[in-house]
């Protein structure tokens, strides 16, 4: 097929919706280590992970045998709202920066949630429902994650209980006011409704609050309360399988046009994005496909891959969750809080950390300022105002596509476009009134926080 | 086609979308009335209009003739990076109402700008590049337009100057941020930089501005300075030419699927997404196909077709534009600032106005607590979230299809969704807090502002 029938914006149809979640970790060799049990240090059984979790999502989360896993087709049918999400053929990106690549993105921000998140809140909620659960309960930053949940609650009439990090809940009231309209209950966290909000709050008077604490907050609330469960947006082998649609559709309607990537590219905060945007691509690879080069890029300002240490650690600042293997910076590490982005968690998810160990995925940080530089550039040019997240993905595939202009190589370079900055303006306009600055960890800041990760046998060896 | 056959959403390909824009006046029986000069009650030559217009918008703005006028492939480029817009079969939103009605929505959100003005900002921003100007200037109040037309300044290279009302300027600083990530200088309105903005300023100090003055300050800005010229973003005939896309575009969605809208609903303030929405219906009844019950929704609080009077009137408050003849409530009149949605215009495009006169559309007002209720309504059940303005549609369809439920019948009923709710979460909140309440005008404040429209032989006959 030639080059010039490749359309603008590549829609599949709705039958092309994936009917599987695409399992990656059955075909690799090295499986992401088991979560871990923070006191006795061993493997978590189900009936342990399901005082916290959906029953489903438990099988879901050790299930790392079955390629494929269906879509039941309630939540194809909600998918169908806002899938498939385009991928797009940057045309006037390629003729601005006047690359010979082909660069491609797949948009995910066409829903009101304003990203990926989405797809595997619809997912959680509806295996919550099917429970016979009355609702569910999670926390959220930058409020995202907070506003699909909202999403995917009020569209199976379940409860929603997001505890936001009180510094969001006050300075996004917007994003806060979207998850009321879907009928959420937004706390601010800490709050004085839980024995570790109080605790925290008389320990720390006027905090802003942090999202290790909200998680604490969040899964108390689920475990004392009879008929709710925690969910969890990021990180979770569970989420990185319901993210897979991302890569799926991108890997068909590539395939539909006889486009075959180099170059893969995502943003990586938690891993959930890039997760699921590689696992068809790595699955195909490691089953004698080509081979692609695949990005991972994180924020200077919290480079938990190419900074971090690969070991067992929590996955929060409370330390009531288990241990997950991971790339990680030490949970008590915290990120500039002028950090613009999200982006900003400690460790990686566990298929990432591995896939990064394992050679088989690359790593890169970027620095803020020449992300939003990036971001500015696009939205100019490609009309799409990309949030903080995404435009660390934009950044680097624009340095890419201009090391190809050098060389001269036509490569095709597709990275994801995980959402919109709707709700990022007061990062923009930080940006726009040049009073943006990087933050990058000292040696001793990271030295320090790492040091604070459990020892045991076989940890940090 | 069986029912069962038609997709969530209808996508078009690249290739329909549509290569002329559609001209209703050129089958109108009646046509729209001729802008006058307000000094000499003559109808606008050419050569007038070309000192505050791009000439080839002049001659837009006065073919009343030709029925198809061809879109410039720059334009038809542009609009590849995010039209075809969908045309969405609400499923959902039925299924919960329990109608026997089908219900479709054309959206026009899934842009940066978040409407529908975008199919006219890049219209009007390449007929200024190609007339070789430096940039053009524009009022905006919501911002939505001054956000569209940023984006179609930033694509072709234009400078573009937006004045915002002063109150807008200060409590929608997000919109604000948005238009200069986009590269436009946006100036609050009144300002110092203009001699009507400075004699408003002395005039009433500390004032908040009103649209009325923007308009004054960048038609001036425009007329004073080499290489610039104004544009506006609803009201005049060219724009609601721009805007037929969306009908057209509903009207191939339809006919793929064999489908008939026995309803269609527009929300209108100035008129632009209703026009567009309507012209290929209305020249298709016109010239002898089947009878469409069109609505136009309008707020109470700004009912210019259901309780204003059809003459010629001032389009700005500061009486430096052409007169239009329209149904007004008289250009003095200001809708309550507590109205959350936009369509807070006096008046109406002159072709609805002439369209409502003749009777082939009606109108309908509502109350702006109806309106936000069904747009949480909406919100839960379909996803998305729509725009204070966009709602007032929503309101009417919903309306429709609960009619249908007491009588039956399965009507097709087909409505504008123009924009998405992100940057109007002040509003929600208020609705949210139970803190809205409804502004309708009374009988004395409409006689008032009514009683300010010129009087010249002929007009207010």
């Amino acid at each position: 097929m030639k080059e010039q029938e490749i359309p603008y914006k590549i829609y599949l149809s709705e039958n092309e919706i994936p009917k599987y979640w695409y399992n990656v970790r059955a075909v690799m060799k090295n499986k992401p280590a088991p979560l871990l049990n923070p006191g006795t240090h061993q493997p978590m059984t189900s009936d342990e992970l399901s005082h916290v979790f959906c029953d489903e999502l438990v099988k879901q989360e050790l299930d790392d045998t079955d390629e494929l896993i269906p879509i039941p087709q309630e939540i194809r049918d909600f998918y169908k709202m806002y899938r498939p999400s385009p991928l797009v053929r940057a045309y006037c990106l390629e003729k601005q920066l006047g690359t010979p690549a082909h660069i491609y993105y797949k948009f995910e921000g066409n829903n009101t949630s304003g990203s990926h998140k989405l797809n595997s809140a619809i997912a959680q909620a509806y295996y919550a429902k099917k429970q016979g659960l009355k609702g569910v309960t999670t926390e959220t930053g930058a409020g995202q994650w907070g506003t699909a949940l909202s999403m995917a609650c009020a569209y199976f009439g379940l409860d929603c209980h997001v505890f936001m990090v009180k510094c969001s809940y006050e300075q996004k009231p917007f994003r806060r006011e979207v998850m009321r309209t879907y009928g959420a209950r937004v706390t601010p966290s800490p709050s004085m409704t839980t024995n570790v909000g109080r605790k925290i709050n008389e320990e720390f008077p006027g905090t802003n609050g942090s999202l290790g604490c909200a998680i604490s907050e969040a899964v108390e609330e689920a475990v004392s309360h009879e008929g709710y469960r925690y969910v969890l947006g990021s990180v979770l082998s569970q989420v990185l399988l319901h993210q897979s649609v991302i890569g799926q559709e991108t890997m068909t309607a590539l395939d539909k046009y006889g486009v075959t990537p180099d170059i893969i590219i995502g943003c990586a905060g938690g891993g959930s994005n890039l997760g699921g945007l590689i696992a068809p691509f790595v699955g195909r690879e490691l089953k004698g496909g080509p081979k692609y080069q695949i990005i991972a890029v994180e924020p200077a300002s919290c480079p938990s891959m190419t900074r971090g240490v690969y070991a067992y650690d929590f996955c929060d600042t409370g330390h009531v969750c288990p241990l997950a293997k991971m790339y990680t910076l030490g949970s008590e590490f915290i990120p500039s809080p002028n950090h613009a982005g999200g982006l900003r968690y400690h460790g990686m998810a566990s298929i990432v950390s591995q896939l990064y160990h394992d050679g088989i995925i690359e790593a890169r940080s970027v620095e803020q300022t020449s992300v939003f530089k990036a971001a500015e550039y696009f939205a100019r040019v490609e009309g799409i105002l990309p949030a903080p997240e995404s435009s660390h993905a934009i950044r680097v595939a624009i340095d890419e596509a201009l090391k190809c202009k050098e060389t001269g190589e036509a490569k095709n370079i597709v990275f994801g476009l995980t959402g919109t900055g709707y709700f990022d303006m007061v990062a923009y306009q930080q940006f726009n009134d040049g009073a943006m600055n990087d933050f990058i960890p000292t040696d001793a800041d990271l030295e320090k926080s790492i040091s604070q990760i459990p020892h045991f046998p076989g940890n940090l060896a």
